[in-house]
C-alpha cells in the first residue's frame, strides 16, 4: 500500500462511528460483509475456492441461489497443482482463477490452501499443496500474485494446524514450536512474506487449548507482529468462538457463525456474531479499546483498496480458452505415473485395440461434492468422455463396475443400481477387451476425499479391490487411473501393470487423462506426498490415536518435524510411492552434479548445477529436486529435506544445464531454547536427485 | 462516445460468434443480460426506479430476493419533482439516485418516466411529469444526466403513448401524427437530443396496431433514424411480442418476456425469448441480415462502454444525509399549496393548540405498492411522525379514521380493523382538537395511483367523503393534506379552509410536509397537471369511451393536441385548479414584462423578462410561466402552451430581474401535410404570469 492509501485509511477511519466501524467485522450475508454506504465504501464479497469460483450461495442459508450465470472452469485440485513442480504453471493457475473471480465480481476468492498433508485420511489433503513446506511455499507464492493481480485478494488457509476433517471443529492440537515453524507456518510466512497475500482465514480447530481463528501465539503473535501481516484474518464459517479473542488475537472479519451454531431463528443473526453486538457493546463500555475495532477497519480498508476501491481492476473474464488451456496443462502437468511395466502406457489408438474403462470413476462428476470447494462448472470432460475423444479407432467399452450414491454434505445415500449386475457387466466387457483401464480411487463424497470428515480407511473404497481382482482374473492387461487426493493403500498393485494418479482435474479432466495415457503428453508429475505402503507407516499414524485422530479432544503432533517423507527417509520406512516420485515415457540422466563452493557463510547461496539429458525416445520433463540434510546437528533432524527443485523440458536427445540456488539461511533450523531460527556451522549434506527416493549424487558442503 | 471506442466495439464485434450477440439481447433473469464471459465482457444489470433503486428481486421470479443490503432513499414521485418546476434540482435528484444506483451495482435505472399525463385516472401518472411536454423536457434532461454523471444509463420511459394502465398490454392507440410529435414526444425527444439518454424502454400498448416496443414509425425510423439515438431500447418486461418486429423495428434488449407470458415450465425458458432462439434460428437461415444484430451488439456495448466498462465510474454511495436533503428538498418545493383560506397553514407550534391528525395516509406507507416503482427505503418518515418530530408543543392526536387491505399485485385484501370504531375514534378526535389535518388522498394499491390498471373513479376513495362531512359537523377547522399522484375530484372542498398537494414524497415524506405546514418552507411548487372539477371536463375523458378507455381495443386521442390546461384554456372549461397554479405564504408581484424586442426572425431568441417582487411578509420563490399562442393560425391551435418558465427564490421585499429565452423555432407546429415542423409567420402572444389562469401580461411579437 502506498502511504497516500494510509493516509486515505486514516481519515475515513475518522468519518466512521463506532457502528459502522464494527459492522464491517462481521459477516452481512452468507458470503458478504457491508460496505459503509453513505461514505461509498463498497461491501466485500467472497466465494470460495480453491479450485474455480464457486456458484452463487443464498443470501442467508448454504442453498444454491439457482443462479445461471456462475458456471465456471473447475481446475485441476491443489494437489495436482503441487505436483506439477511447475511455479510458472501455478502463477498461470492463480492468474485464471482470479480473472474468473473478477468476472464473478468476488473481491476476495477463499483459497488457496496449504495445510501440510499430515495423514492420508484427511478428507480435506486435495484442497492443500501436499506433504512439504518448501513444495507447498514454493508453489503456493504465484498462485497468490496471479490471483491478486486482478484486483482480487487470495486467502490462504486454514491458518493453522487444520490437518484433519475429523473432529475439525473441537479438536486440541499439540505440537512443538519447532514443528509448528519448520513444517506447518513456512507455506503461511511464504505467503505473507513473498506473495504478499491480502487475506488469511483461520481455521476450525485450537491449538494448545485455544481455538485457531483468534489465537494469541499463531495469529496475534507470529501472523501480524512477527511476520509484519498487513492483511485481514477472515474467520473460517462459524470458526470465531469468543469476542474477546476475536478483538485481541487478530480476528479481523467474522463470517457463517450465525447460520451454523447459535441456535437462534431471528433474521437478524448477524448480530449476534462475536464481532458485533457483544463486540460494539465491549466497545462502548470501554473493555475493549476503539484502537482494536480501528485496527481492524484499517485492515479491511486496505483489502478494499486492493480490490473493490482499486481504480484499475481489470473486468475479468471466465470459461476463457486461455483458462481451459491452464486447466489442462496443470493437469497434465501434474498426472504422476507412477507404475508401467511392459511399456503399458501410452497407449496407441489402434483400430484393433478394444478398451474396456471400467469404474464408475471414470464418468462420475468430481467438481460436484467434497465440500465448499464444490463447483459448477461449464462443463466437466469426464475420463470415458476425454478417451472416447481421444481414440477414434480403437474401441472403447464401458462399464461402471459399481455405483456408489450421492452425496449432499455427512449424508450419502445408497446407491441406486444393482451392484451385482453392474460388477458382472463389468467383467464381461473386461473379457471382450485387449486391455482394461481401471479408472477408480476415491471420490468427493463424505468420508472419502470430502470436507467435513476423514477417510475411515486407508485401502479403496466401494469393492474396487475385489472388482479388481475379478477382472484381473479375464484380463490380464490392466492399467489403473487412480483419481484421488490422497495416498491409499494398493494390496492390488501387482496385479496392474500400470498405475497413474490423476487426482481430480476439473473441467478438462478427461481431455487431460487422454493426453497422458496416449502419450501426446509426456507425464512429468512428481508426488507433493508420500503413499506409503500401509498406514501405520505414516509418522502420524505410528504413534496410534493420541497422535490421529486425538483422544479426549486432544492429539499430539508426535512425529514432530517428521512429516511424510522425512518421517520415511529417517525412519528408513519404505514407502509404496516416495515423495517426489514420478515416471516418464521417457529416461533422464542427471551428470555433472556440483555446488559452485565446498564452503559456504550464512548469507551466502548455494549454487548447485546438474546436466539433465532426456536419454530416451520422447520429449518429456524432469523434476530435479535437490535435498538437503545435515549429520551431526545439534537436534534431531530428518534425513534430508527439499530446499530446491527446478523443472526442465527437454526434446529426446536434449541436454541442459539445471542451476538450483539454495539461501544458505533456509537451512537453519528452528531452535526452541531461543525461539529463533539457529543456522548451524557444519557439514551438510547434498542430495541430487529426481525423486526423494532416487538420488543421483550426494554432495558434502561446509557451512562456516 | 468518442471515436477510440466506436472503434474498440467493432473490434470486439468481430471476435463475438452470432450465439453471443443473440445471448446479448435478451434476459438472463429477471434483471440481467449476458455478457460474453470468456472476452471479459461483463453483464448488465437492471433496477427499477425511478424513484430509488428497487430491491433485490430473485433470479426467476418476481419474489423479492430477501437480501438485507438493498434499503435505500426513496426520492419523491416525479410528480412532485415536475411541480417543483426547478430543474436544478432534478439534476440534484438525478445524480443522486445514480449514486444509489451505483452503489448497488446497477448498470441501468429503469427510469425516469415521461408518459404525458392524459386522463387522471391512469394508474402510474405518479411516476411522470405532468400533462405538458415542454415542462416534462425541461425537467427529465438534468435528471437523466444527474443519473449518468454516475456511469449508470438512465432508462427514459414507456415509449410511447402508454398514457393508461387499462388493458395496458393489449390496447391500440390511435393519435394523430401531430399530437404524437407535439405531445407524447417531445419529452422522449429531449432525453436523446438534449440529455443524451443511453437506454430507453418500449411500452406495453400497440399504436396504429403495431406493438410500440418494437415499431417501426416510433423506433425504427422516428427515434433511431430521425433522431439518431445512438443507445439501446429495451423492452418494457413482456413487451416484446414478435421476433421480426423486435429485429426490425428497434428492439435491442428482449426483457421479462418467459416468465410473464410463455406458459412455458422450462428453466431455460430465456432461450424461447422472441430475440433468442427464434431471433437466432432467423439469423442462421438468413432470414434476418446479421447486421441487424450488429446493430443491437453494437448498441449493446456503447452502452456498456458508458456503465459497466467504463474505467472511470465513482463508487457510489447510499443513504447519506445529501441524499437525504435532496430528497427533502424536492419533496418541499414540489409541495402545492392549492387552497389557505384565513391563512390555515401555515400552523405554529403553541402549547394551546391540539391537533387531530386524521386519515390512514397520515400512517400508510407510500413506498410500498404502485407496482415496479416500489422500494424498500431504510426510513420512510410518515406524515403522522413528521409531525410529530416537528410539533413539540402542541398535542398531537392520532386516528386513521378507516383502514384499506393491504395491496398485493392486482389483489386487494380487505381491511382487518372494524371500520365503524375507526370512523367513530376519528370524530371523536377531532372534536378534541382545535384543528383537523385530514391526510389522505389515494394510496398505492391496486386500482390506486399503481401500476397494472387504473384508477375507477374520480372521486376520493374508501370513503373519505363521508368521514371528512362527518368531522365537518364537529370541528369547521380542517386542512386537507392530499396524498395522490393524480388528481381527484373535491366535491367537498367548501368543507376544508385549507388544502395543500403532497404526492408521494418517499424517505423524507412526513419531514416534508411538516416543513411546508409549519412554515418552516413557504411552498412554491405549482401543479404539473390540471384538476378538473369532474372528469368528463378532461379533453380525453370529454368524448366517451373510445377515447377513454377504448372500445374494441382501440382508443382514439380524440382530443388530439388538446391536453390538459390546452384543453380547458382552449374550450373555455374553468378547471378546479389549473396548470401551473399553486399559492404561497407570501406574495408576488410580476411588473415591467417586456420583450426585448417586437419582430423575430425564425433564427432569433426571444427574451421576455419581467422583475419579480416579493410583496409579502415571507420569503419564498415563485415561478414565473411564459405561454405563447398563436390567433389566426392555419391549423387549430390551444390557446397557450407553456413555452419557458423560471423559478426565483426572494426573500420578502426583495426583487428580481427573471429573463426566459424562447428559441423561435420553438413555436412551430408539427405540420401533418410536409410531414415535419411548421414555423409560422405572423403574430403570437406571450402570456405570461404564475399559473396557466394566471396570467399579469400578454404581449404580442411577430415572426417574420
Amino acid at each position: 500500500m502506498s502511504e497516500d492509501t494510509e493516509v486515505k485509511i486514516k481519515e475515513i477511519l475518522k468519518k466512521l462511528t463506532l457502528e459502522e466501524k464494527v459492522a464491517m467485522c462481521h459477516a452481512q450475508s452468507k458470503f458478504s460483509t457491508k460496505g459503509v454506504e453513505r461514505l461509498g465504501i463498497p461491501e466485500i464479497w467472497m466465494a470460495d475456492g480453491p479450485h474455480g469460483v464457486r456458484a452463487e450461495i443464498s443470501w442467508d442459508d448454504w442453498a444454491y441461489a439457482g443462479w445461471t450465470n456462475d458456471s465456471i472452469t473447475a481446475f485441476p485440485a491443489l494437489t495436482c497443482l503441487a505436483a506439477s513442480f511447475n511455479p510458472e504453471l501455478s502463477g498461470d493457475y492463480g492468474f485464471s482463477l482470479g480473472e474468473e473471480a473478477r468476472y464473478r465480481k468476488k473481491d476476495v476468492l477463499l483459497g488457496p490452501g496449504v495445510n501440510i498433508y499430515r495423514t492420508p485420511l484427511n478428507g480435506r489433503n486435495f484442497e492443500y499443496m501436499g506433504e512439504d513446506p518448501f513444495l507447498a511455499s514454493t508453489m503456493v507464492v504465484p498462485y497468490i500474485k496471479g490471483v491478486q493481480k486482478n484486483g482480487v485478494a487470495a486467502c490462504v488457509k486454514h491458518y493453522a494446524l487444520n490437518n484433519q476433517e475429523h473432529w475439525r471443529d473441537r479438536i486440541n492440537v499439540e505440537v512443538s514450536n519447532r514443528a509448528l515453524h519448520e513444517i506447518y507456518l513456512p507455506a503461511f510466512k511464504a505467503s505473507v512474506q513473498d506473495a504478499g497475500v491480502w487475506a488469511i482465514m483461520g481455521a476450525y480447530n485450537k491449538f494448545r487449548g485455544q481455538y485457531t481463528t483468534h489465537h494469541k501465539l499463531l495469529t496475534a503473535k507470529i501472523l501480524k507482529q512477527d511476520w509484519n501481516y498487513k492483511g485481514v484474518v477472515i474467520s473460517d464459517w462459524s470458526s470465531a468462538h469468543s469476542t474477546y479473542e476475536s478483538a485481541h488475537y487478530g480476528l479481523d472479519i467474522e463470517m457463517g457463525t450465525g447460520t451454523d451454531g447459535l441456535g437462534t431463528t431471528t433474521r437478524d443473526f448477524y448480530s449476534l456474531y462475536h464481532l458485533a453486538t457483544p463486540f460494539l457493546e465491549s466497545l462502548k463500555k470501554g473493555e475493549i479499546a476503539e484502537s482494536v475495532v480501528d485496527d481492524k477497519v484499517t485492515r479491511i480498508l486496505r483489502l478494499m483498496f486492493r480490490t473493490n476501491m482499486s481504480s484499475n481492476r481489470s473486468l475479468g473474464n471466465a470459461n476463457t480458452k486461455a483458462h481451459h488451456d491452464v486447466a489442462r496443462q496443470v493437469a497434465t502437468e501434474g498426472i504422476v505415473l507412477l507404475k508401467n511395466e511392459n511399456n503399458f502406457f501410452p497407449i496407441k489408438d489402434d483400430k484393433n485395440l478394444t478398451i474396456a474403462v471400467i469404474g464408475e470413476n471414470a464418468t462420475r462428476s468430481m467438481t460436484a461434492g467434497g465440500g465448499s470447494s464444490e463447483l459448477k462448472p461449464k462443463f466437466e470432460i469426464s475420463p470415458l468422455e476425454g478417451i472416447k475423444a481421444r481414440y477414434k479407432n480403437a474401441t472403447i467399452l464401458h462399464a461402471m463396475g459399481y455405483e456408489t450414491g450421492a452425496s449432499v454434505y455427512d449424508k450419502v445415500l445408497p446407491p441406486t443400481m444393482d451392484q451385482d449386475s453392474l460388477r458382472i457387466a463389468a467383467i464381461e466387457t473386461a473379457k471382450k477387451a485387449d486391455i482394461v483401464l481401471f479408472v477408480g480411487g476415491l471420490n468427493k463424497s463424505h468420508l472419502q476425499d470430502c470436507e467435513g470428515d476423514d477417510r475411515v480407511d486407508y485401502g479403496l473404497p466401494f469393492g474396487q479391490e475385489d472388482l479388481l481382482n475379478a477382472i484381473y482374473k479375464v484380463n490380464k492387461n490392466i492399467g489403473f487411473v487412480l483419481l484421488t487426493g490422497n495416498a491409499v493403500e494398493m494390496p492390488w498393485l501387482d496385479k496392474v501393470d500400470a498405475l497413474v494418479e490423476t487426482w481430480y482435474l476439473g473441467s478438462m479432466s478427461g481431455h487431460a487423462i487422454a493426453d497422458v495415457i496416449s502419450g501426446d503428453v509426456n507425464p512429468s508429475g512428481k508426488l507433493p506426498f508420500t503413499f506409503p505402503a500401509k498406514l501405520e507407516d505414516n509418522g502420524a499414524h505410528f504413534f496410534g490415536e493420541t497422535s490421529y485422530p486425538g483422544v479426549d479432544m486432544t492429539q499430539q503432533y508426535k512425529e514432530d518435524i517428521l512429516v511424510g517423507y522425512r518421517w520415511h527417509d529417517t525412519k528408513k520406512i519404505k514407502p509404496l510411492y516416495a515423495f517426489g516420485y514420478g515416471l516418464s515415457y521417457t529416461s533422464f540422466s542427471l551428470s555433472d552434479i556440483k555446488t559452485d563452493k565446498a564452503v559456504y557463510t550464512s548469507d551466502s547461496t548455494i549454487n548447485i548445477s546438474c546436466l539433465v539429458t532426456n536419454t530416451g525416445a520422447k520429449d518429456g520433463a524432469e523434476v530435479v529436486q535437490v535435498y538437503v540434510g545435515k549429520p551431526n546437528s545439534m537436534v534431531k533432524r530428518a534425513l534430508k529435506e527439499l530446499k530446491g527443485f527446478q523443472k526442465v523440458k527437454l526434446k529426446s536427445g536434449e541436454d541442459s544445464i539445471v542451476n538450483i540456488n539454495i539461501p544458505a539461511n533456509t537451512l537453519a533450523f528452528y531452535d526452541e531454547s531461543i525461539s529463533d531460527w539457529n543456522l548451524e556451522k557444519g557439514d551438510y549434506i547434498i542430495h541430487v536427485g529426481n525423486a526423494s527416493n532416487n538420488i543421483s549424487k550426494t554432495i558434502i558442503i561446509t557451512l562456516k
